[in-house]
């Protein structure tokens, strides 16, 4: 029989990749896309395999025309119906004054926070409706909750993610979709963008302080909750909660 | 060995009573507490015990002087620590127009919903903290995040409520006590409190209606997030989150 | 011919004296109520005597029972309609742990910042409503819009202030009664609270560091704003606004 | 001497050309871009002139590259230093199922709503700056608080607008740039827009329904709060406000 496929769009090693592993222990088909390392891309497919999970891994650019929507037909033809969508697109380029965001950095914050989830949606909540089940969750951030110095692009994007959401859920809750928005409130502990951001010194330096442990926001501990909302009968789903580490401060403190 | 106790304020039939259930079957001791309606409290400890978990019920008018703190006092002493509050007070008394809302209705309104969650968390927080653990969730309701016609008693209490729990978590979430505020946003399926408020005939026709399979929403599927929010690591609380059924209108919309 | 009045409720030397004064130079009748200091009471009330405007000074403790209704009723027969009412009374209590907090500091701030300001509408809304015009404007803080460590009390109160006055306004708008919320996000520059809080030599290191001119909230900006909500025609009413000093940090940076 | 010059985005005959004109009358040179309709934008700067003010117009396409930034040099150039921009630049298309909304009217939602006030921001902040002084307002619309069905390019287009303008206010005032979002949370009483959107039958029926009196946002009365808003002092600066008509509901009821 086919296994319900779990899409992941922007499966690095933080919660995209650690998601899609835990949504592949459930019963799963991982299907993993993110635009490049194929190395890392490859290491993930085969984790999931070794632990006797289905997964297959693609590497797209998913800001370039259709191929959000070519990848999204191909997979329910030839792997099966996308029962979960997890968005996890990320958009943020550090702190930038006004004049040092150039107009290029702005439009592809919302070719990759905005767009892109618009597109996913034009194209796969159609089909979710006609199977009367499917879920979106959308990994988002602190951004999209207020603006704050130097964010200009990741808030604008993140900001027009948020309240796309809320659109998406208006139109497609009743017909039996459910979409989730969950903000990210936190640095998450993910070699591949926190990482790769402050660099190997200054990463390992914050993760000896802040704790590894639990002071950043644990991928597989995120990836539990988005299996809860999975889980979550459709008379008492959420919209949206937050995630962030105990000891860190919310974003309105 | 003592379970640990899970400690519901306002235990009826609805989200509460069927959260303590639900936490005696993960193996907690469920302490019920509310304050009127004997029978229907023993029937629920009888209901947990005959599963084969611990329960105990207390009819406690929670707006009295002392009988809160004592009840708390009580509780850690004679049965264990509190691991878990689930403080579900409610404070809705329908819509009434400004001059239709006594000063009694008003303060009462305060009383139940801000004011005993205040006390609750002075006497509670601190010996959680001492233990280095515990979680506090409190169920909360559309109006906590907005006003509405006929609401003053009911937004009033309920908005105090919500920034009350900012501020416990901003200073408690540091020293490991998870503050979660649920906002219920929609009628429960719950005879003790939708049931008498409109009356059986009204409530089994909205029953039917809606759909008592998912139109509203349903305790025992509260009970579900509500044990993801007491198993959540540490390094990704939630503070907020909101549940809705599905083909309800969020409060925004 | 009697001039409208504008009811000041908390009319110290900040924010509530100043609007006062201000809006006596409009050709209100200006009634000033704090809780002490007839002195300060009476320089105010002489001050805008000797600019020719009209003001009345009363010294009552708005906790207390009828004493905020005796007040307006008494105002209404002896000197005029109440076109516009400034609640102005904060409940800012400074930092404290919830330990620190005791019960009796959590409910006077809910009797100061949420039940008076009900208690003025139940008996003023309604006389405005027959009349078909006036003015609720609601001083209010960074507390009514987020909980943060330390402010249980406070937060709170100004929480459920919010909410209530969206309670009042969805009642009360289409009945042509303005209600209007000002978030205060930031010191004020107001020598009987911000200037007791810190005492005289952190208040004039405070000022001359942020600059008296204008790093903090100057109280005689505050009532040019107060003035434009009372002026602004039904079509355009604003419900909401904050303001800050420009070199301030908004409450959700 | 120059007239400081007052710039309005988006110059209709709605809330901008109201707006240029109930500046002009304040000593403002008045300049009103829009796309199209030479005979509007013309007799919109004869009314101005003809009452004694001065007024420049110019037809622009703002979604084509250069456009606005020769545009807003060429002002400050040959006309004087932009005191105060006005962005009223809507996006609003109507209500659309997503398979309805094509991805070219998605972005181009976006290029007018968030892409060209960045644009616009990015060549006029920094002149502000060296200038020390300067007002952005941003009109804006209920969809920046919060998305609702069919408003999938509104919403994502102006939810992104109102955090772009976060981040600028968070670069900015503090440089002494007010930068405004003014939620206009209603119809507007504007034959360019909500006209045009109706068709002639509907809107006069709802004129004369709802009131063109008071039951529409008139746009002289939105002039009047922009103008406040200028006015304010920087001690005492309102970043965001809402304005919607006495017997309208607020987007959260």
């Amino acid at each position: 029989m086919t296994k319900p496929v779990c899409f992941v769009m922007g499966a690095g090693a933080g919660i995209g990749g650690t998601a899609g592993m835990r949504f592949a222990r459930e019963g799963y088909h991982a299907v993993l896309c993110r635009r490049s390392d194929e190395d890392g891309l490859n290491a993930l497919v085969s984790g999931i395999r070794e632990e006797g999970g289905d997964a297959s891994g693609f590497l797209l650019n998913a800001v370039k025309d259709h191929v959000i929507e070519d990848q999204i037909v191909q997979v329910e033809e030839e792997i099966g119906p996308i029962e979960v969508m997890i968005y996890n697109l990320g958009a943020q380029i550090g702190n930038r004054e006004l004049t040092d965001t150039s107009y290029k950095a702005f439009e592809l914050g919302w070719r990759m926070a905005t767009f892109g989830l618009f597109r996913t949606a034009s194209v796969l909540l159609p089909r979710m409706v006609e199977r009367g089940h499917g879920t979106l969750i959308v990994t988002s951030a602190t951004a999209a909750a207020r603006g704050n110095a130097g964010q200009h692009s990741h808030a604008a994007a993140m900001g027009g993610r948020r309240l796309l959401c809320q659109t998406l859920n208006a139109e497609f809750a009743a017909k039996g979709i459910h979409v989730a928005h969950v903000l990210v409130d936190g640095s998450v502990d993910a070699p591949d963008t926190l990482g790769k951001m402050l660099g190997p010194e200054r990463y390992e330096a914050l993760r000896s302080t802040k704790g590894a442990v639990d002071g950043l926001i644990l991928p597989e501990q995120v990836a539990e909750t988005y299996l809860h909302l999975v889980r979550q009968h459709r008379s008492t789903w959420t919209f949206e909660l937050d995630v962030r580490a105990y000891n860190d401060k919310p974003w309105w403190n």
